[in-house]
């Protein structure tokens, strides 16, 4: 079984090249002094760790698992070593502020770090992968008082962080959560409740844990509104032991590095964060930050199955590939069958089209924290629609892309020895936590595009209309008059955006994936036959097999419209 | 945990109401006493047998699973009961000849049986599932020495069977084996090699196990016709253990309820069966049948899934759904949610139309045995063309269908506690064995469709013309186009029909879809709202989500075959 290799050079010259990444950010205020060496630098060193550290205990990670032994949780082999060192290496804190203990790079770099991070062992990332959003709510939100004992711990990584939202029954609907939170004498709040799905609730990776916690005010009212946001740590200042236990850990599809608990809130002393009734703000500020990096998880899972499919084709040897004369060789390479080669390069068209959207969005954030007003604005403009896609289009490609690249390996990718049916299994949760995929194309049409007339969405089109050709602009204008079909039918009905929803989001993501692969194309020097077979290759299969996709989107679009137009209408 | 639940009623009225089953089958000369009440008898029978024996123990089959002890296969708790009460009950033989033995009924009623058995419990299907294709074998090419010792016993189930074909170097490439086969003084051969991917290699179900190798004679030329079919029981007549030992089991994603063995055979004592070098023509004419019963695995495990999902949507309460005013419950049932009911509709589009299509195949079967000339080739021309795309079309449905299932159940669904991950992992394989689904693929387009210039496959599609409407029939005719354009591409250059092949497979799947569906629109009585309800709901998603990827795939191949034609043609 051959490990994930982050593949830095690739990332870098995709950054660099087609995204110009150093110039965006060197023009941001904090970054000046960033030039592209020392970014490429950041990336290499980063990737030395992934494949050094992180990589090798992926499988342990999967085979031996957490455990969970009278309320602990004891990590896999090598977990909390590599824990440690990463933390005391300062990569938790690379894109925190400098004021705050952090490095100040650009959250891109953060964001190409946990593409490697998740493509090498998406179970042990998901412990710091909780650290950023909490790193920002903190922050944000809490008191002087809070910040002074938590925000450095948190921003190093020294202590690692869960976000306590989802109870049984208010999942997607947290609006329904009842944890409640009685004042105390001293200020603090006693948390009484359950919550499941704790990803890290409990674990031995860090030497504290800090919880932020949903629940109600006595006198709160019902439904989203009356949820307000705690802060309790595993352990306080003087040593003592919080009432927050880990009743038991899930046994689930995969992830199995990770510990998802349920945890029980025996009158917790705990402190508010933000406002009474703002919990669920406090927890919003982070949200495209949270949803981005679930993307990377796809996108980096799926580089890591379409690296193992790639070097399992290159050794690989069945039958003769149609039109092959017989060779030395009883067989050909199963990469010379053009069924792998349209799964391979179709799989590669999607990682390589997710980097380019992602490290862009990566730099977004950062112009929306230090760009001017109106750079912000646009920035902000981006991310509020593109993200969404980006964690829904491509945790859905890590899962189903990943099943192709598993069927590469014919009935030996169905055994665990070579690692690619793990891939499969972690990648799964991907397309449900931080809001389901159907929650996120709800997001983008619902709540980004249809509120506006589309006006935010428009200008965005616009400004990709300009790098496409001709047929990409003839794509583009085909969603631009779906979206304003479903405003006019929505205006009518709610419902028909709902139902469209999913359609929309995927036609969407085929418009972004479009200029993402026209902007490879336009930026690249490809200088050597090798450089020309790895970009064009995908490009190749991208036009054929991916884009197509796109009309047929628009047309499903346009048929559920007008079905669900009044007669009248 | 809601277990599968045969929904023979359903079943039924799918093969008598929309296929006239019995009508179909009372037309062939053994099953002229066949009537509809006899049908569903052994329906029903068989339903209740699979409810209360098998569908119980799929979950240990999974969590305990198959243990590998020096040698030995431990089944599962309630394995080998529930095996033994199977094949005593009669159920193996259920359409094996009476002269064997067996019940002699027709054998779309196995087809559905399978169904229900792998939906309830695919791990302990796998057992019997390969019984017929060794009954066939045995009955079409061995001797009659052979016959008189094994052919009653695999007949009736009570030995169980393998399929020796895999080896570590030939996979789909079975042309590539090297097991040996040496002729001994007393007309038998010794076996020498190893078997991977072997189901069933090993266990306690049954007192003997049958297997059926491929190996090599001495002289055998290289390649598929170098190779011979052997047949080696565990235990001889005399009760002595043959040479032919179990090394290891493999870890697999899911199906732990079947071992997938290592099989080594230490020069075992073997008759040959058939002719020398004619190993793969034996094992050729049990393929349809061998296929068919992997399409089951996917229809049943989709229906499993589905049923788990709905059963979860019309319990589970989140938010409000679109349009919905505020009612008595703090939130809506997640059925009435438009995303949660395009994938519930849209799987049972597919289960239903799997369905039709399947059991029509199973009739099919049964006329190729026992039609005249006329009728048994058109027969023939069914089964070879629609074989693979039911094996590819609906295992892939099993597991990327699934995987909407899952999502209904938000995180939940990646806990193992619902049963619903299981069924995405079990499923998975089924893409895979009995040929993958490119190979799949490639069997309809290079070798059914190409040599004959489409003749069969014309001749099918204008039997099926006239069953559609004229949106179907331009489907249709569409679908015919891309064909002669492959084939006048092809021509020049065989590749491009390997290159388009996928796209092809799945292009014809849906205009066999879309007749399976016109079939029920148009021969189903919908008496009652409940029942209109349960057919127009998968009906409309079908048209609205399924269909329109006919039009997309076409789109697909006519660009293939473009790009790829000679500049001069």
């Amino acid at each position: 079984m051959n490990a994930y290799q982050p593949v830095t050079a690739d990332m870098f010259t995709l950054l660099e090249q087609v995204l110009k990444g150093s110039q965006q950010v060197r023009a941001l205020p904090p970054f000046a002094e960033i030039d592209a060496d020392l970014m490429q630098q950041v990336l290499e060193e980063a990737g030395k760790f992934v494949a050094e550290v992180v990589a090798p205990l992926n499988r342990d990670g999967d085979e031996i698992g957490c455990r969970f032994e009278q309320g602990r949780v004891i990590s896999p082999p090598g977990f909390r070593d590599a824990y440690q060192a990463f933390w005391q290496a300062g990569w938790p804190a690379l894109a925190a502020a400098p004021e705050d203990g952090g490095q100040g790079l650009p959250s891109v770099l953060e964001v190409m770090l946990y593409e490697m991070l998740c493509g090498a062992n998406h179970g042990w990332t998901m412990a710091p992968g909780l650290l950023h959003g909490a790193y920002e709510c903190i922050k944000h939100h809490a008191s002087e008082e809070l910040k002074e004992r938590f925000l450095a711990k948190v921003a190093s990584g020294e202590w690692l962080a869960t976000m306590c939202l989802t109870e049984p029954h208010a999942g997607s609907d947290l609006g329904l959560a009842r944890t409640r939170a009685t004042p105390l004498p001293d200020g603090r709040y006693a948390l009484q409740g359950t919550k499941i799905f704790i990803s890290g609730g409990e674990h031995d990776l860090s030497d504290n844990i800090v919880h932020l916690v949903l629940a109600r005010l006595p006198d709160a009212p019902p439904g989203p509104r009356g949820l307000s946001l705690f802060l309790v740590p595993k352990f306080y200042d003087d040593g003592s032991r919080s009432a927050v236990h880990c009743e038991r850990i899930e046994e689930k599809m995969g992830l199995h590095g990770s510990a998802t608990c349920v945890m029980r809130f025996d009158d917790a002393a705990s402190w508010i964060v933000g406002q009474p009734g703002k919990g669920l703000n406090a927890m919003f500020v982070m949200m495209n930050a949270a949803r981005l990096h679930v993307a990377m998880q796809g996108i980096g899972l799926l580089d890591a199955a379409w690296q193992k499919a790639d070097a399992y084709a290159r050794e690989r040897r069945q039958m003769r590939a149609p039109g092959r004369k017989a060779g030395a060789a009883e067989a050909d390479l199963i990469i010379e069958h053009p069924a792998v080669q349209r799964m391979l390069d179709t799989q590669r068209a999607w990682v390589d089209g997710g980097r380019v959207l992602a490290y862009r969005t990566g730099i977004e954030l950062d112009r929306i924290r230090h760009a001017d007003a109106s750079q912000a604005e646009r920035a902000q403009r981006w991310c509020a629609l593109v993200t969404p896609v980006l964690k829904a289009a491509w945790t859905h490609q890590a899962f189903h892309g990943g099943s192709e690249c598993l069927q590469v390996f014919g009935g030996h990718g169905y055994v665990r020895e070579w690692g690619i049916e793990q891939i499969l299994r972690d990648a799964r949760v991907a397309m449900i936590y931080e809001g389901t995929n159907e929650i996120q194309a709800i997001d983008l049409l619902v709540r980004k595009i249809l509120p506006d007339g589309a006006a935010s969405l428009n200008a965005l089109l616009d400004d990709l209309a300009h790098e496409l050709d001709h047929t990409g602009r003839e794509r583009l204008e085909r969603l631009r008059q779906c979206t304003h079909q479903v405003i006019a039918a929505a205006a009518q009905d709610v419902t028909v955006a709902y139902r469209v929803a999913d359609d929309y989001l995927r036609a969407f993501t085929l418009v972004l994936l479009d200029w993402a692969w026209q902007r490879i194309d336009s930026t690249l020097e490809v200088n050597t036959p090798d450089m020309a077979t790895r970009w064009q290759a995908p490009a190749r299969a991208l036009r054929t097999w991916v884009l197509p996709e796109g009309e047929m989107r628009c047309g499903i679009i346009s048929s559920l419209v007008e079905s669900s137009s009044p007669v009248h209408a």
